[in-house]
């Protein structure tokens, strides 16, 4: 990855433009009009690609310089997919305060801000903070890209099996940052039945040791159905799986679902449970992985997402712009769609623009855009 | 300015190299051998440059947003001039201990750290704290920079006018982040006698009003010669004028220095002394402007000492380095050195290179080097 100018500089006149005395100007100008920044800078079209380094991949905290070049790959997919200039940050801190304002404090060079691979729960604070202080699009796209991309192909499977999101009794393995993010978003579409499961059991209000955030999750999803006891006892019958935990479930467990099972094993590089085993209890099979059908990729969220933030010069994504680029996304698939089709390839040119389309709209809708 | 890929994204097997699961290979291989970070990554090639808008070109205080087209174009010299990948990063605070701090906490994801358009005397704290704190080159440009360009056009107009460094009398008016970095390089290049003027007068021991570097300064530079009092009373038989005050200087001062007097009036976009003024009375003329001869500009010198002290992968730009600058740069001049060229073109294709392989060698010399 490397910086690349958009002006010419071949002679001092070039370089008395770019630089002094002609530059002055031009700052004079923004610090007379602050708005002037999205004219006359590249700050408008950039997203700063910001980690600590604590939850790379499924390698762990393995620290700010492990984790660079997932933050290069990410900024290479941005530019790729979406036009956006992604600026990898990688931080020297692992506390949550000292994250929150380094990224407050360097925020006026960027035009977003996209959280990557922070821990859980940590991740949930340090987003939250963040979207109270700026006034840009911040997005922590371990939660939110993996729930869009998700919402998308469950949207396609739940059509293929003639069932609706409010009578579809859903599971989510793991209660990471993908994990809550993905039953958060399932409420928001009108899922009424979900379980979610971290290592100790189902999330249900009467444990007592949730974190603040597991434990207002187990209040939306539990407090009216019951369900509790442990993954064996919520998978059964359930009409969804969606694997984010990074174990596996043995087939035992999956062949205990209801008919015509839905089954997303997200977790990479071996999923929850492998394509050929859930095909033998399921009738649409997801993965995270590119050598399987029905890859849940967030490479097909993310860049459209930001890409339509920045058009639309928005403040905040708002549920709504997520809700909006999970429906695009599905609706791409349109009459290809089947049992190994329920999401985009990633590579289909048409995912990024209509993404951001619908994320720019939705923008103006929720009444966070500022063009 | 923009981001560029590197690599090639034409399909899924691109896609899973550059990002998942390709790339949980590297950053486990960096997680257990950081030197590889430089071998993987765009790391080892970019340079931060770091503001919160303090002091910005000659017009002050304008804040991180108004400093964004300085930053940007600087960055954008950076890699024409020296290949290097510069990344603005402007802070929303302009408190010494938060900026030491959070240049710190982004450090990892960078190979050196320019600071830029920062005020003094903060500018030397700051330098100084993350000096010790970082092993990777930190460098102020608007002290270091101008300070090797004036020492090397210094070094060709003393060459010309038959002088040596330990018997020439400079008087440098101003005592900002320019005026204390040329003062301090040129004492390090053997001159003796030294008087920094500031708006009270002449730095002096014997002065209570002045700040620690200023203070430090003083002592050594006039404890010995004992000059003091105004402006005047040290320009009257000076040979050497180093304007970087942002003021201006009248005729009649100027008329009272030694015969064959250098002039250099650096304040942009209006010299402290213009040129046809300083002529009466000098014979060797220097501007900060493209549109006379002898352009004293940094982009002499940032571009090249970057390149070359990333070249050698130093953990720290010494004395040695920019010193070794100042001399590849002055011996370019060659042959064609006349008093109006003391100084090479900043176009001139060989400057960035030779700049870059003596501050690569100082650095070996200098025991910083790691490569």
């Amino acid at each position: 990855m490397e910086i690349a100018a958009t002006v010419p500089l071949a002679g001092r006149e070039d370089l008395s433009l770019a630089y002094t005395p002609g530059v002055a100007r031009v700052c004079q100008a923004i610090a007379d009009d602050p708005a002037l920044l999205d004219r006359y800078t590249w700050v408008p079209n950039t997203v700063a690609v910001v980690t600590d380094g604590s939850a790379v991949l499924g390698l762990g905290n393995i620290g700010p310089r492990g984790a660079m070049p997932v933050m290069e790959g990410k900024a290479v997919l941005f530019k790729a997919f979406g036009g956006v200039d992604g600026v990898p940050v990688t931080l020297d801190t692992q506390d949550t305060d000292e994250i929150i304002e380094t990224v407050v404090r360097i925020a006026p060079g960027f035009g977003g801000i996209n959280l990557e691979d922070i821990s859980a729960p940590r991740c949930f604070l340090i987003e939250d903070a963040l979207k109270q202080r700026l006034d840009i699009p911040v997005f922590h796209d371990d939660q939110h890209g993996t729930a869009v991309v998700v919402l998308a192909a469950l949207t396609n499977a739940l059509a293929l099996t003639d069932r609706l999101f409010e009578t579809t009794r859903v599971v989510v393995s793991g209660a990471g940052a993908a994990g809550v993010a993905c039953a958060r978003i399932l409420l928001a579409a009108g899922v009424r039945d979900i379980a979610v499961v971290d290592s100790k059991g189902v999330l249900h209000p009467s444990r007592e040791d949730l974190n603040p955030v597991k434990a207002a999750l187990a209040e939306q999803t539990t407090a009216e159905t019951g369900r509790t006891g442990a993954l064996a006892d919520v998978l059964a019958g359930a009409d969804v799986l969606v694997g984010v935990s990074g174990g596996t479930i043995g087939e035992e467990l999956v062949a205990t679902m209801a008919p015509e099972a839905i089954i997303f094993g997200l977790a990479n590089p071996t999923p929850e449970v492998m394509p050929d085993v859930a095909h033998r209890h399921a009738r649409v099979v997801a993965t995270g992985r590119s050598d399987f059908p029905n890859q849940i990729n967030n490479v097909l969220a993310f860049p459209g997402i930001f890409r339509g933030a920045l058009d639309a010069r928005a403040s905040a994504i708002t549920e709504g712009m997520k809700l909006a680029a999970a429906e695009a996304l599905a609706a791409l698939v349109g009459d290809e769609r089947a049992d190994d089709v329920v999401i985009p390839d990633p590579f289909d040119p048409r995912v990024g623009p209509a993404v951001a389309r619908a994320v720019a709209e939705a923008a103006r809708r929720d009444g966070v855009a500022r063009a």
